[in-house]
């Protein structure tokens, strides 16, 4: 049982009989990550570069946790699109790295569709962990692995996504996933932060935050990049707070038992308060946990290690 | 046999016991790494994470080097203050951090206190690599370890420590550490580097130091920051180097068989000589060397390892 | 079977017969990354040190992914030149590695001799990974493998180096492994990167690019290190190309089936033009290929292990 495919570079591409085969391999890769003995010797003698030209600690260190878990080979990559500059192209490191014979290089880039063009060369297995504002899928399965751990189903699910959708990779992936799963996905933001025609992925926009949220059964809330809003998408910090943040004062228009996600790193007071972040709604840290799992099930369905190695 | 707490923050609240049985237990570790193969099955399937806030090449190998030797799963995450600052807090950090089960998480960070916050957050064991200038205990558990291993007892052993006590969390543990075992511990320095009061911990201060180490069995030396330095707590490095480096003019006024510490890096010629570095009475290298059979130790009696398992 | 020697410092050094032993293990080691568990587990339990003063990912990479299909523990170590100036000497950082007891340290260092020096001072096995402009043995290994096994044999093999000679470490390495083994030696390059009297080495030296590869079996281009043209070693970056760039027309003066070397990263439209770095006649993957059999193949024969293990 595995991915009949070679990469995993997006959410769009999968079909929901993948996806479901993701998230059921990952529940099962769970378990591993609670037992004492935290390691499965399936992916041993592999070989798995995480090739970041990003910083990003949380995402790399869930991929190398899940990489050495497996018994995997994880070797670390960090490029600066400075070093980029002067040196090769980006095509003739991959193409390098790849004359190493690793099985799995897992890429994060700035500029999306880096991981696609990179799969075209290489016959080694490409993970998408982030290009652009393209997608971020092993987010967005994580996120699903979520929803479906809490609430037993994400067909008919409300889901309401807001924040900054038009630089999100996350919220491009996860409209692809949880629609492909039958999902009923809202957007919601600014007008400066809706892309225009973002409908035809296959959910509803607005920018009306109650309304947004008052059905909801899953609110995911979006990091805003405090780094990025010299472009002024919105007037200042604190007025996006109080039109966007949710805090307990606007969760009160939501379902008493409404989720709450985030891909962190949250900037607290900003698009969420601390009691929203810290309360009972609150999945974020789920979402963490859940992240070894999922990547454990990539790296398990894309590289091909037989499933009773690890029962 | 294990030490009976989560984490460890520091010599301060240690036993006397609970020390006894680290060096013990690091003393049979030590042999590990002097055997052809230097691995044990001990720790296989833990993940340790070293989570560094300041730069230590030299600490965070040993850690690395330690857990590797213990067949942990080493995950190093380096993060700069900057980095901090614009992002999340240290806390969501480290609860990220621990959604990825983790089963130990060592910390390195300026502020002093750091890790008893995080401590206080996470079911992980938290060991204390160095806050501020609070303490450092595994420093201070190898330097206990060296002068045990040279002279066979700690009790009685009179101990002088030179340098910028104020600043120094290495005094700081090694004070605690030393006196609990028995030793008679003397701090010098300059005037602006004892900090008012220091004898409440046990020991004896003072600026002289041809006093300090007449009758001493040890001598410490720390290491001058002279990064730190702008803020003129002596006058020049000359000048210091000249009134408390450790010099064989100033050796000859020590006892013949006393042995010379020094937590490193050195700063040769300011407050230690190179003669007196590389001399016989000098056991930094030792002290080097013991740095990782202490790390083993502390994982393995922290993490719960079983006592056969490396024997 | 293993090198009767403790350090690998430079193809100078080598014998005939060493480099032969280290090109055949290199041979049986390739097939250890061809396997579809590419481990083995020979040197498990030794602990290999990437001591890298100078950043280089592809060379890292190289030795690390080396020691770990090894079974080794690799740590890896960075270090500016800058934290070098106010810190530890040296010696001191490598003594003190020392003293954790490591099998093996892999240093790079932009001052010729580095690798030399460490070895006097430490009875661990050092390997040169690069000093300066003196050699970079292990990319001759490399180079002289590819070579051999493409041809068959490299006595009496004509081979044209073409670049900055006088700052190349990859040329004076390649110019002692490839004479030593019986081949015919040409240096070529604009008189301001001949060194004078490079003849001594047993090649032959011109500016006549032409008249170079006419006869040439291998080409091998070196890297135009654009930051250091500064130095304005010649008039432009496209002068260059023209003059010494390897491109189509260059190459119908050389024979039909000469093949191309270059030890990458490579500066397409400089020194080599994108048709002829991606050509049938270039060699430059499987270089990278190989590398990691030679690093394989260095750290089994210098650190001991048995042959019968890893067959």
């Amino acid at each position: 049982m595995r991915l009949k495919r070679k990469d995993l570079l997006g959410i769009e591409e999968l079909s929901s009989e993948e996806i479901e085969l993701i998230l059921e391999t990952a529940a099962s890769m769970k378990e591993v990550s609670e037992r004492e003995i935290k390691k499965v010797p399936t992916l041993r003698g592999k070989t798995i570069i995480n090739l970041f030209y990003e910083p990003s600690t949380r995402t790399r260190t869930s991929f190398e946790i899940a990489a050495k878990r497996m018994s995997a080979d994880a070797i670390n990559i960090s490029l600066s699109a400075s070093s980029v500059v002067k040196g090769e192209t980006l095509k003739d490191t991959a193409l390098n790295l790849e004359a190493m014979n690793p099985d799995c290089i897992v890429v994060r880039h700035s500029v999306s569709g880096t991981p696609r063009m990179l799969a075209g060369y290489l016959s080694s297995t490409v993970i998408n962990a982030g290009d652009g504002s393209h997608e971020h899928p092993s987010q967005a399965l994580l996120d699903m692995m979520t929803v479906k751990e809490k609430l037993g189903r994400i067909k008919g699910v409300k889901l309401t996504i807001v924040g900054d959708i038009a630089h999100s990779r996350v919220a491009r992936s996860n409209i692809y996933g949880f629609t492909k799963l039958g999902a009923v996905v809202t957007v919601c933001g600014p007008k400066t932060m809706l892309p225009p025609g973002i409908e035809a992925l296959g959910c509803k926009a607005t920018t009306d935050m109650q309304g947004a949220i008052k059905d909801a059964d899953v609110i995911m809330m979006l990091r805003i990049q405090l780094e990025r809003q010299k472009e002024s998408l919105f007037p200042s910090t604190r007025e996006y707070a109080r039109l966007y943040g949710l805090d307990p004062v606007k969760l009160e228009k939501a379902p008493k038992d409404v989720i709450i996600l985030h891909p962190g790193p949250i900037n607290r007071g900003v698009e969420i308060s601390p009691e929203v972040a810290d309360g009972p709604w609150s999945l974020i840290l789920n979402q963490v946990t859940n992240g070894v799992a999922v990547r454990m099930a990539l790296f398990y369905l894309l590289l091909g290690g037989i499933k009773e190695e690890f029962s």
